[in-house]
């Protein structure tokens, strides 16, 4: 599905996005996923986490702030969702960073059936089983298309590795998504925002790499139209809202706008 | 009490008003009880819960992000409160959006006398035994103005359905609150915001219906300034709190702008 | 060291500073961390905090909203910072306003090294022994400078005190930082904000009371300039991030703007 299609589904339908997310960039997940359209929801208790799941259109875990209760509530709502065919989208915010964060994808990865992954380079490559640095939440580098290629072929998901250029997979194809400004590297939580940004479009359309893509290329425009406005990060993260919001509102200011290329696999 | 009396008298007071709220919209919350003058504090563990409850002025009690050890939290704090006579303020995030959300009003409102209650039809309607579509978080319609009174009348406090309208009823009078912009819809967290508005305004007010209304008109009196200044969701966020801010700077500015009816009782 | 040096190197080494702080204010620090060049991580599980202690070049502890789980991280992230020769920084919000947070700052204190220590006038003078009148997290009044000389000898650290002048003092020798504007006051974080600078410029410079100082300077410079571009506090906050992010692009604009000074031991 394309980005303007998907923007018109999600405000027709304003699908229920849930997020099991960290405490850092909670908020502006939550605004971004309402400014797509979406109504997002945010419930971590084990007392309601699969009955919450069960009806959503769409489920995003992220890794960033994560201890073992909201790692049961992961998989108890990731589960849920599985079963009832809605997709999950995961953002492995520092995987390999400690041996915390290197086992728990795994674990995640065992118990739930992904639609879509969605991370820096660094975090793809360590879950492709390839030599990382990941400092903190920070990669530091790493090939990112070879990288997409080999986790979506050993995961079994559409994988999306973020960057200067988004690389996104199935395993098979490779599209590159080049919308987007340096300043989203100079907010926190962008990284979190495009994967909500991916949880929203697949509530509408699914998980297929043209879809991922879709999402992460209208994020990055949103980003680079924020950007013309912005004096600096702290009044970007607003402008940022704007923009996707007015996309949101007229999808068709998208057309002409959107670069996604197919990229040859390594 | 009037808007005007009401962000006067925070201003010479500072209050404290004591949140158990959302991790979403937190900072939010804190930053809307600054700039009406009140001092903001966020306490949740046992071990203090009860102690900073009974030096503030109102707590005020958000079941967004509910889990077990928050909901022990929110009865110890209000328990505390009701002991001492300090105003106790709901606000039912999502209340009937699962069974969790469901049962929880209900051990809430068996252990603690609120003085107001504050959520947006659905859950208004959900606490008055009515039928209501509650999506998540987000409620879908619902005929305010009966489930105001109904819920007024059921739990024995001042109760509020926000809205395009805000429909205030204390069982007896039902009192309709015009302001407000479509943007505040928007943003994540304008219902929790209002409500701590309400709670500020109970610091020195108490949460009788005038007063409540006076919160309520005078956050979407604030919503309107902003509007005009705003792009989009995201700047209007920031501008909601620089209206806020100088409306409590200068009460005066409320003048005239207050938009309240009394409204016959369905 | 001194603020631009200091920026100058924050932007050459970008080093990971690792935070464990409230729930309400996170996302500022997190995103004051990183305007200022280095990478902020929030990792508070007992099952990664020293690993993640042990890779950052400076960790944060902040007692904002404050339980016994966290207070456990805490004492182990700091101890294994400590094992590692990494400075420790602490916010001991609202120190005193409960008896949890009375007592949890010496439990803190009795574990861990603490390289500096930075709160309002109210939270210092209780950590030094005196009086203090601190209501919720907000602090009234206070000697500051013969509390932080108090408290720097008495806790064997580089203390600080922020108010509208920021007094630092190391027991020996007293600074008075004079940067700032009355709007830090009117947003929610300011004084987590300017520990998260002080934790920055430690990573890179020590906790020494001139670079202690500079970081707080540096900060009270960055609002000066927000302030002049802001119409209120909610238009102060992304104003802040980005005066601080264009300080840090080019550090040299800090040259003639800082205002330190030595001040008479009292």
């Amino acid at each position: 599905m394309n980005a303007s299609e998907a923007l018109r589904q999600l405000g027709e339908e304003r699908p229920l996005v849930h997020h099991l997310t960290n405490y850092v960039t909670v908020n502006l997940v939550a605004n971004v996923t309402l400014s797509t359209g979406a109504l997002p929801v945010m419930a971590h208790a084990v007392e309601e986490v699969e009955e919450m799941a069960a009806t959503a259109s769409a489920l995003v875990i992220n890794m960033g702030t994560l201890d073992p209760p909201w790692i049961e509530a992961m998989i108890r709502g990731g589960k849920e969702a599985n079963r009832r065919g809605i997709p999950v989208v995961l953002d492995p915010v520092g995987a390999g960073a400690t041996r915390f964060r290197a086992e728990t994808p795994g674990k995640l990865l065992s118990e739930i059936d992904f639609a879509a992954i969605c991370g820096n380079a660094g975090e793809i490559s360590t879950l492709a089983g390839l030599d990382a640095e990941v400092r903190g939440v920070e990669s530091i580098g790493g090939d990112a298309r070879t990288a997409v290629v080999k986790a979506a072929r050993r995961l079994g998901a559409t994988v999306a590795a973020t960057g200067a250029t988004d690389h996104i997979s199935d395993g098979e194809r490779v599209l590159a998504a080049e919308n987007g400004h340096p300043l989203m590297g100079r907010i926190v939580g962008s990284g979190c925002a495009s994967t909500a940004v991916v949880g929203c479009f697949a509530a509408v359309g699914g998980a297929g790499p043209e879809t991922v893509a879709a999402a992460l290329a209208c994020f990055g425009r949103a980003g680079e139209a924020a950007a013309e406005k912005a004096d600096g990060p702290g009044t970007f993260e607003p402008r940022l809202l704007d923009a996707l919001a007015g996309l949101a509102d007229d999808p068709s200011a998208l057309e002409g706008g959107i670069r996604i290329r197919e990229a040859s696999v390594g």
